[in-house]
């Protein structure tokens, strides 16, 4: 594909649906058209988009739809940032399909509704595809994409294309599974978290602390299982686990197994509020920047 | 404490005990002594320990010492870094007790045997910390600080100053628990990782992609607390529950729990070995540094 002719419909103007929109503008040079219903859409996208674009000249490349069709019609990309509800998803795909060219590709930012229960409805489901980002998409390089059960492989190895073509490190997740990859992750780490500070072995404070001066730095330079398979030296991850696999199974047999409305919430949630209160993300992405800007440049020069 | 005045005895040779020696040598003036048990000790330590150290001048205030009374005697602080067993542990400290200053601090860099176990025939236990590094501590600024059950605030005190006027970042774990805080962590995530690859989901390579481009940049900012809190907008953590909790607590019920021996192992080693084979830990380290580096100066910047 190329990148120069790509035409974007963005369907939803909430915070992915205008990061997605930056993404764009700024790699790429674009035609992007944003579709929602809510009826201050042009002075909202006026007011929010700019605030994501370093570039304002990009804006010029930026259009209201007046309609879903209007949206879509000549795109070769509709990527859909709605409401997280199956039954606007569903509708909304069959109606996507009637209206746009037939080699255009259709994408859901779902963090949860698989392709497949989005699709059920659509002449040629294998056309779409979750792409599902890590916030906020106009920084963090994740995408994964989570075909639906009915795989069109040209389907994917596009997407992929133009993702890469973008700098992006799209990942593709080949089962469709509850949360995807990253949230199931991060989210099991999460609760294990939220034991630890229930059990008032250290605070929220403490525990953002060791993460931020530990796992955060060493898994943006390997992930766990490279890092892991280097702590076992020659003999990789197996040696890992001939060493210290004794202390890896006590950790995993006296995890905490939380859960929602299981108690933990006051101390838990007001411990975040009195350490934090509204915090600044402006803050968060401006070093963000500066730590993917390193590794990028590094990983570059690797042999 | 003054650090210029600082005299370091480290027991046992290994990669922690050198990491170690090499870290104080780098922020203090102090003189160190090491000592092991290993008849090579002398070559060994002149062999090794350069390889750890940036300034070879630093090697001048570094000791071989002939026995542990030698080492202890004159030390402000001894840190054990030997064999991971109770025995070897619970019989050298009282030995270290009987010869160090009254005023000396020690620590055991153990990753699992909690310091009320190691300290049971010790005349005062309380003297006694586990500082449990991030390997490796001469680069991971984390420093978990664990007492055990009897607590000497004096001692925790001046081990915390120590270790901040070093511009390393201590936590203290205020209870005795499996694998203390930045292990039980790191597992719970390996254990979904692990989970996730034997279910054909993702490889090990694109899952340690997807942590490198998410979770592993974003938690270098902010740990996980600051991070979901940050995505509940003004509410804070309660409004991020409140909106995508159910995802969570779906991710929750859903999650793996592999263990060793689950039949997992073969293809998970057999695929690290494969992606990886034999890696290279200067690589890492040296895009690590440079990491590291841009979060400390951003963070110093911050208001």
């Amino acid at each position: 594909m190329s990148i120069t002719g790509a035409r974007v419909a963005i369907i939803g103007s909430g915070t992915i649906g205008l990061s997605f929109a930056a993404l764009h503008l700024k790699h790429t040079a674009s035609l992007i058209t944003i579709y929602d219903t809510r009826p201050d859409l042009e002075d909202y996208v006026h007011r929010t988009l700019p605030t994501y674009v370093a570039d304002h000249s990009d804006l010029e490349r930026v259009r209201i739809a007046t309609s879903l069709q209007d949206a879509v019609e000549t795109a070769s990309i509709v990527q859909e940032a709605g409401p997280e509800n199956v039954a606007f998803k569903s509708s909304l795909w069959p109606e996507v399909e009637q209206h746009c060219r037939p080699d255009a590709l259709l994408w859901s930012s779902t963090s949860g509704i698989p392709a497949s229960a989005q699709s059920m409805r659509m002449k040629t489901p294998s056309r779409l595809l979750v792409v599902h980002p890590y916030n906020p998409p106009h920084l963090m390089p994740l995408l994964e994409v989570v075909p639906g059960k009915q795989l069109d492989e040209d389907v994917i190895a596009r997407t992929l294309s133009y993702w890469e073509a973008l700098g992006r490190k799209p990942v593709v997740v080949r089962k469709e599974c509850t949360g995807f990859v990253a949230n199931r992750l991060a989210f099991a780490l999460l609760r294990e978290a939220i034991h630890i500070v229930d059990e008032g072995v250290v605070s929220v404070e403490e525990l953002d602390r060791v993460v931020e001066t530990s796992m955060g730095p060493r898994w943006s330079v390997w992930g766990p299982f490279k890092s892991y398979h280097a702590g076992g030296g020659k003999g990789g991850l197996q040696a890992f686990f001939d060493k210290i696999g004794g202390t890896v199974q006590d950790c995993w047999s006296d995890v905490g197994q939380v859960n929602r409305g299981g108690g933990w919430e006051e101390q838990v949630f007001r411990q975040c509020e009195d350490a934090y209160g509204e915090v600044d993300v402006a803050q968060r992405d401006r070093i963000t920047k500066k730590i993917l800007a390193v590794i990028e440049k590094e990983k570059a020069q690797l042999p």
